[in-house]
């Protein structure tokens, strides 16, 4: 599978980028890459407003429409919805650069009919907020489809991370899936706390110096053995009492019987061993 | 109820202290006492082992049997888990200092029997492992039978730390609950996370980034509008795949799907309003 479009792109790094999308993925890394001196040359995007919004930002052009696309470009960076990844594709083949997509959960592969060089750019972060990225610290996972294609990858990831892995479709869905467990339910987890504190005229203040302490703990490993609280001391006592507040909130109620079970179970596994 | 004990209280401040327990709490609040010039007269312990460790740390003298308790101290402080307090309270009659417990889940009341001046020093942590415990930043909540067991209680949580709030017992249970979704839950899953990524050969370091960025995030409000991730998006494929790849982790797989669904729900109401 090498040819000439491969030997390109291992002979210069990556200087000139497409981005697809305009959301929070697409805007971050679209700022990252400017800052670096890698030229964004194209925002592509079907809603105007956010797309020459960001086009402007970083001296990109903003197109609506795929099939405009600069066939020049090093790479082209999809940043959109799962489900997108294919259909934004469709109307266009990729002659030269590299063809990636920014998901945690999609196979690479789905970018096959559309390019000879695919890959992947997954940046590990929540991006929901309009604050500063600081992209040195944020793990970077490149995936590509030929040895020149992860090179060229991961020569540009190296630029704006600290943090590189090279991973395969698999290992990346565990990262996703664990990614789920570690920032998104515990962001709804603090969201319950906020919530049930203003309901009863609580600040939300008072819980922040605990929070703070169970992420500093996360230096430590063996993570289970740090556990606290009523459902590891299995004071079900205070468990039914605490159910009993949670009457009126059935998903948190619901959320905090089977954590609570859990724990317990968990518990268990780790005595015997 | 002013009686003669109560005008002794409020003209002194709190300046000998006896600790009942020598577990993690015990210990923090022992070591915290000390180091702000308040005597640590006592430590009783039914284990010779770590309450007279605790005690030659703090220069106070140890005790096995409750009834060989000092009567003259300020404060009495029982730090033992939730269904010992009255136990351990039982042979005695504190007849003169406040007796307090440091619990978030038990009522005050259940010390009513062995004090005139009950009320209960509850510090909002997380004290499972053995580092050093800024007290200044941790909030602790207070609650008195009398005002001058509040006022008491007030100046002597002042001086461990910046955060001192006076909560009622149901207060305190409420805030409490929502310390075990802050804290003991979040912990649980940086804990599922930990245990995926090191069955799969992944290192931890991957996520910590993403958990730094989702603690940093608490100094927003509304954090329910922060929620990333497939199910805020309702991306059911990637919910789908997810609890494919836990058939193996029934427990996980549970907490998956249940946290999911009800951001989902959460959702709707969010729409809703």
């Amino acid at each position: 599978m090498v040819n000439a479009n491969t030997m390109h792109m291992s002979d210069h790094p990556v200087t000139k980028v497409v981005i697809i999308g305009a959301g929070h993925v697409a805007y971050h890394l679209a700022i990252g890459f400017h800052r670096i001196g890698v030229q964004v040359v194209q925002i592509v995007n079907r809603s105007k407003k956010n797309g020459s919004r960001l086009a402007e930002k970083v001296g990109a052009r903003y197109i609506p429409d795929i099939r405009m696309v600069d066939q020049h470009a090093d790479l082209y960076l999809i940043a959109v919805t799962d489900a997108a990844i294919s259909l934004v594709c469709e109307p266009v083949f990729f002659n030269q650069g590299v063809l990636v997509h920014t998901s945690g959960s999609v196979d690479m592969t789905v970018l096959q009919p559309f390019s000879h060089h695919t890959g992947v750019f997954y940046p590990l972060q929540t991006f929901r907020n309009n604050r500063k990225i600081r992209w040195k610290e944020i793990p970077l996972c490149i995936e590509g489809n030929t040895p020149q294609t992860i090179k060229s990858l991961d020569h540009l990831a190296r630029q704006l991370s600290h943090q590189v892995y090279t991973l395969s479709s698999a290992q990346r869905k565990i990262l996703h899936l664990t990614a789920v467990f570690a920032g998104n339910f515990t962001n709804f987890m603090y969201s319950i706390a906020e919530d049930l504190l203003q309901k009863n005229n609580l600040p939300f203040e008072l819980v922040k110096p605990l929070i703070k302490q169970t992420t500093r703990n996360i230096h430590h490993s063996g993570l289970f053995h740090l556990q606290t609280g009523p459902a590891i001391r299995e004071e079900h006592q205070v468990i039914e009492e605490h159910l009993k507040m949670l009457a009126e909130h059935e998903n948190y109620k619901e959320i905090y019987d089977v954590i609570s079970k859990s724990i317990i179970e968990v518990k268990k596994t780790h005595v015997k061993l």
